[in-house]
């Protein structure tokens, strides 16, 4: 879309429909100095959910399918791992064998994968992934499964003079890596998850080494954690897809002010995924309660959607 | 100083010299776009220190006369510190009494000072005190206690498209209060040592609580850290003044091309005070050998500038 068509129809692979209505209506009373709630734009801060919000996230969590990959990748470093759970599974492709093992083993493969490098040698191998790494079912690459009404979302935003960030419970590294050549956000402005970093004196000079502790896990409570921590203000929106994202949404919603709370619902199977209460990957459920009954955007991906993916842009 | 006279006569207060001179010459290579030293604007991130960087430091970190001066505003709600230490020697102004406890002192006082309210009180609480409390010797607003050159140095940045940061041992939420008004610096450009915060449900809604936990120590080898994870990125010029900053001069330093570090030096004890090596607020030793040694820009306050504090400018 060219630019100069942006404020005089923002929005426009959204359908005509209230979600499209209510985000426009906030936006523009927000920004319109004659309105009562007009917002200054230091305080026009935008929170973005990343998995499921502005990506896919099916079969699995993207930075989960880049650790699975990651853990054959290294194979070959570690023979142990042919005899050792849960890399044995990951080995022989038994999902579930591996996701029955719980919490303690997506860490142990989180650690073996995601820690030991310093955070400049973590960049270059998430760089190399992502960029050639293709997914499953759709055959691309992530970084273009990615929502082009959202693309339009945060385009929209930040030409009305919001900040935008993403708050998400993926690693802040991972993302940090790729998201501002794919959604034009500064590694500044995103927020997740994190493992603990120490500043090493080598040979070589100063680096920051990536060790295998857990230092934030910025999901459900942490999110507005995160936010107070990295930010130091409260959102006036925030949008997300799932329940990681509900304590979000109740601390964003009780500020004073205009508000404007959204959820991403996959409710489409045939384009992209439909789940909700009963997924594993991104569950919605007692946000999707809480949103019902006080009135929070409900974005229908069928419904709302006129494309789900860049690729599908007629031009 | 007008506005308009930023650009073509920056640093009005600092003497004509080497300080100067290399912080503009850095300063124009970089934002030159024909000069080889060219960094696009996005990557023009400087980070300050702001204990005896921004503003004074003695005879204590402000921050500790806000805690001891807190001790004693709450000292009715808690009779058992007349008998507890490190409360006690605090109540009876004994400070020898109470520093020579240690660091175990220092922190019991910090968590029963900053703990246990939410953020939004203790934003309160720091602005009721930043606001009235007076220094001992200057009896000035400590927001007062900044250094004009500074300030100077923080708007040409800012004017040639650099994002300034503060990256201070001290406490982010206490920063946060005030720094904005002080500095015209965002609270999401501030990185400081931090307690932990917990999200909780009340009644009356959501609210993060402090606890009285340690999170993260923003100092010496935690600066690096807080930098990266908060930013994402090298910054390419660094100012402080002690060796609590030597590690964040390395990393700044270690960066590849044109890089600025600068250390305030302390060394004007009628219009403010001399102190180095032996300073047990503010120590500047193993970092001053480095500067002196790689050829950092030391700045000396009685020689490279014309005045202090903003009180003393002549209008």
């Amino acid at each position: 879309m060219p630019h100069d068509n942006l404020l005089s129809n923002p929005l426009p692979s959204w359908n005509e429909g209230k979600s499209k209505k209510a985000v426009i209506n906030f936006v523009e009373s927000v920004t319109s100095e004659a309105n009562p709630n007009f917002v200054p734009p230091m305080d026009r801060i935008a929170v973005f959910d990343n998995d499921g919000t502005l990506w896919s996230e099916k079969p699995f969590y993207f930075q989960m399918i880049f650790a699975l990959e990651r853990v054959k990748a290294l194979a070959g470093l570690h023979p142990e791992w042919k005899e050792t759970q849960p890399f044995k599974a990951i080995l022989e492709d038994d999902m579930q064998g591996f996701l029955s093992k719980g919490m303690k083993a997506i860490l142990d493969v989180l650690f073996a994968t995601h820690g030991n490098t310093t955070s400049d040698e973590f960049e270059q191998i998430v760089l190399e992934w992502i960029t050639s790494a293709r997914h499953p079912t759709t055959g691309r690459l992530y970084t273009e499964m990615i929502y082009q009404p959202m693309l339009e979302l945060l385009e929209y935003l930040e030409a009305k003079g919001f900040k935008n960030y993403i708050v998400s419970g993926g690693g802040i590294e991972f993302m940090r890596a790729w998201v501002e050549d794919v959604y034009q956000i500064p590694p500044e402005q995103v927020i997740g998850s994190s493992i603990e970093t120490e500043f090493t004196m080598r040979p070589e000079g100063p680096v920051l080494v990536r060790t295998p502790k857990v230092d934030f896990v910025n999901d459900h409570e942490g999110k507005p954690v995160g936010i107070f921590k990295f930010i130091g203000r409260r959102p006036i929106m925030a949008v997300g897809n799932s329940d990681g994202d509900h304590q979000m949404f109740q601390w964003t919603a009780a500020g004073k002010g205009p508000r404007f709370i959204g959820l991403v619902h996959h409710t489409d199977q045939n384009r992209e995924w439909a789940y909700d209460r009963e997924s594993w990957v991104g569950k919605l459920d007692k946000a999707l309660d809480e949103a019902l009954e006080r009135g929070w955007t409900v974005i229908d991906m069928q419904h709302d959607w006129q494309v789900i993916y860049p690729w599908e842009v007629q031009t």
